[in-house]
Order: structure tokens, then sequence, then C-alpha cells
């Protein structure tokens, strides 16, 4: 098929675009951050996925989280990315992340998650996220849908039945959100990244994900 | 395993979150939306995703979409909603979808939209659509994240190659995106759903696409 009469007059190449809307953002932001330079990357990205200025008040990094998760990335010891959602996972970079040899993992659609949460009357997520940190208590997570999910992984923390590498805590909404988010913020010595407040969702994880393998 | 001493003291029952995150959303704009009943009921998903109350002004919608889309959906003739991303195809409700025989489709993923794309210089999804518009002409479709895929369908549109049933046109960004909406705009005749401004995302199509569906 022939490219069209209107879309000559736009732009459409994929690089193009992206590097014009990424322009945009940084000049609106511009001057307006005072945190380290690696964060700003993130931060841009999860504009450019929400359009949403307020992330950039929004989100909280723990010192050199993004230097020093792509050094653990880079080493590449068998490592993972668990994510609370199907829709996050499938969100995410498969090219850059095979490259690396990192595991994308979600459990939460599988008859056997549906049965167990069912049965205890909790959220697929929480089920989904115990049996990943008995697969990976090492894991980089991604929690940007389930709160539940991200109190969850922050118990089996101080139990010590998960030490992860880095926690994405961005759950979005009106209900154990907030509680959520002040428990992760109480785990010391873990990486984290947060939104804080009730924004947050399944794009924003992914863009900050994504955003880190880009670095890599 | 046994549930947890913190998660005992919230709720953790899916439903019950459910609910209790729409009435909260419910109190907060009560009164505030003069537009029809079924709207509302799509608005209320799209913050309940986002936490993020301009979707109360920025979302619009042709004179009884919401009804005429449930009713074209539960008369059950092998429907699709097509998608722009393989993230908003994996978000949707697939049990619903089943139910009433509807197809969710998404190829972008595909070798050999890759490839086309890649010759032509233009992104993927736009390819996609093509593709999809001579699969399913009179599909839903909905467009969360790429603005030159809503163009080009719109384009299609005009062509007489597509007559979508509904346009979900919500892509975010900063780049051809009010441009593809006010495209949108102009096309008599087609039942439409449009994020006005920059805003939108894979989460907002995808909230409005299972808000029609929990309605069936």
């Amino acid at each position: 098929m022939q490219n069209s009469q209107i879309l000559s007059h736009v732009i459409t190449d994929p690089n193009a675009i992206e590097n014009q809307s990424l322009q945009i953002i940084h000049a609106k932001i511009s001057g307006k951050y005072s945190g380290q330079r690696e964060n700003l990357d993130i931060i841009k990205r999860v504009i450019h996925a929400t359009a949403d200025f307020d992330f950039l008040e929004n989100l909280s990094f723990t010192e050199n989280v993004i230097f020093n998760t792509r050094e653990i990335l880079r080493a590449g010891k068998n490592h993972a990315i668990v994510t609370d959602t199907e829709m996050l996972k499938s969100g995410i970079n498969k090219s850059i992340a095979q490259k690396f040899g990192i595991e994308i993992y979600c459990d939460s659609s599988s008859p056997e998650i549906k049965l167990e949460a069912q049965e205890r009357k909790i959220t697929r997520a929480i089920v989904n996220i115990e049996h990943a940190a008995e697969k990976f208590p090492n894991a980089i997570y991604a929690i940007g849908n389930a709160p539940t999910a991200l109190i969850r992984l922050c118990e089996l923390v101080q139990e010590k039945a998960a030490n992860p590498a880095l926690i994405i805590g961005v759950p979005v909404g009106f209900v154990n959100v907030i509680e959520a988010k002040n428990f992760l913020e109480t785990l010391a010595n873990i990486p984290k990244i947060i939104s804080r407040g009730n924004k947050g969702g399944s794009t924003v994880a992914c863009a900050i994900v994504n955003a880190i393998l880009y670095g890599l």
C-alpha cells in the first residue's frame, strides 16, 4: 500500500516521533528538576507515556537507583523482572530483555493462580507475587496496578523471603494505594522508585522499566 | 500460604476493592457531569485506572455511543475489537469478550508487520491498522498509543475502506496527537470516544473498552 496523502504531512518515522516528543518534554521541564540526571531520563519517559507533568513532582528515587540497577542487569546473571499484571508484562521491551538474558515473569492469569485467589478470597496479584518471590527472590519487581501485591511484597521483604534488586512501586487508585506506598517507603536498604500519591498505573510502570532497559 | 498480618488490616477482596474505589470516585465527581449517564460509567473507570480527574473534562462521546455499542456487541455477529498495541490487547477482559464471541485483534508485533514498517519507514501501528481494516472494516477500533495509526484509520474511513462501529481515539503524547484527534472529530457518522488534548494512553483505552464490556 502507498503511504497516504495526509500522513505525508506529519512525521511518521518512529524514531523521529520519539525524539521530537522527548525534546518537547525536555523543554517543558528544563531546570525544574534538582535530582540525579539519570532519574530525569526516567521521568521524561513517564511523561511521554502519560502526558502528565505531575510525575515530575510525584516520582521519588533512592540514591543511584538507576545507575545501580543498570549495572546489575548488565552483569547478566539470569535476572528477572516480575510484574503484577499481564498488561505490564506485555508492554516491556522484549528484544532488549532477551539480549541481556532477562526473564519477564507474571503468572497472574494462570488457572492455578485464579483458583488459589478464589479459594483464599484475595487478589490474584497477591498470589502471583508470592509465587514470584519463591522463584525470583532477588528480581526487579514492578507493581503498576495492584496495591495489595505491593503490600504483600513488602511483607515478604520484612520476613526475609524476598530481597529485590529494585521495587518499582507505582500502583494507581484510591483503596490501599497510599498505604502500600508508605509501607514501601519504610523498607530500608531496598532500592526503590515510587509514584507518591494516588497516581501510577501499568503504563507508568512500563515506561520506567523500558527507560531503564533503553539505557543498558 | 496463610494470609498475612498486615494484609488482614486492609481490604483484599477484589470486588470489595473495586466497589469502594468506584464509590470514592463517584463521591468526588458527583454532580459535576452533565452528559449521558452511561458516559459517566466509562469516565469513572478511566479515573479508576489513572487517578486523574482531568478525564472528567477531557473525554467526549458522540450521542448514545455507549448504549449503541453495547447493543451491537450483544447482537453477537462475529465482532472484533482492534487495538493499536499488544499491551492494550493484553489488558482487555478476555472472558467477557469470549462470552460474546468478540475477537481481540492486534498484529503489530508480528515479524511481517515489523518488516513492512521498516521497509516503508512508518510505524508498525500504521501497518497494523491497514491490515486490520482489510480483515475487520466494521470493528471497534481502540487507539491508545499511536496517533499515526489513528490518522491512517481516519483516512481509511474517508476512503470508505473502513466503517468502524466505534473509534476510541485516545492516543497520548506531544507529536501528531492533537492533529489525529482533530481529524477524528471531522468524521461524520462515526461513533467515537475521544480524550481531548495530549492525555490518553493504553490504560485509558483499556479502561474504556472494559467498561463497555462490563455493561454487556
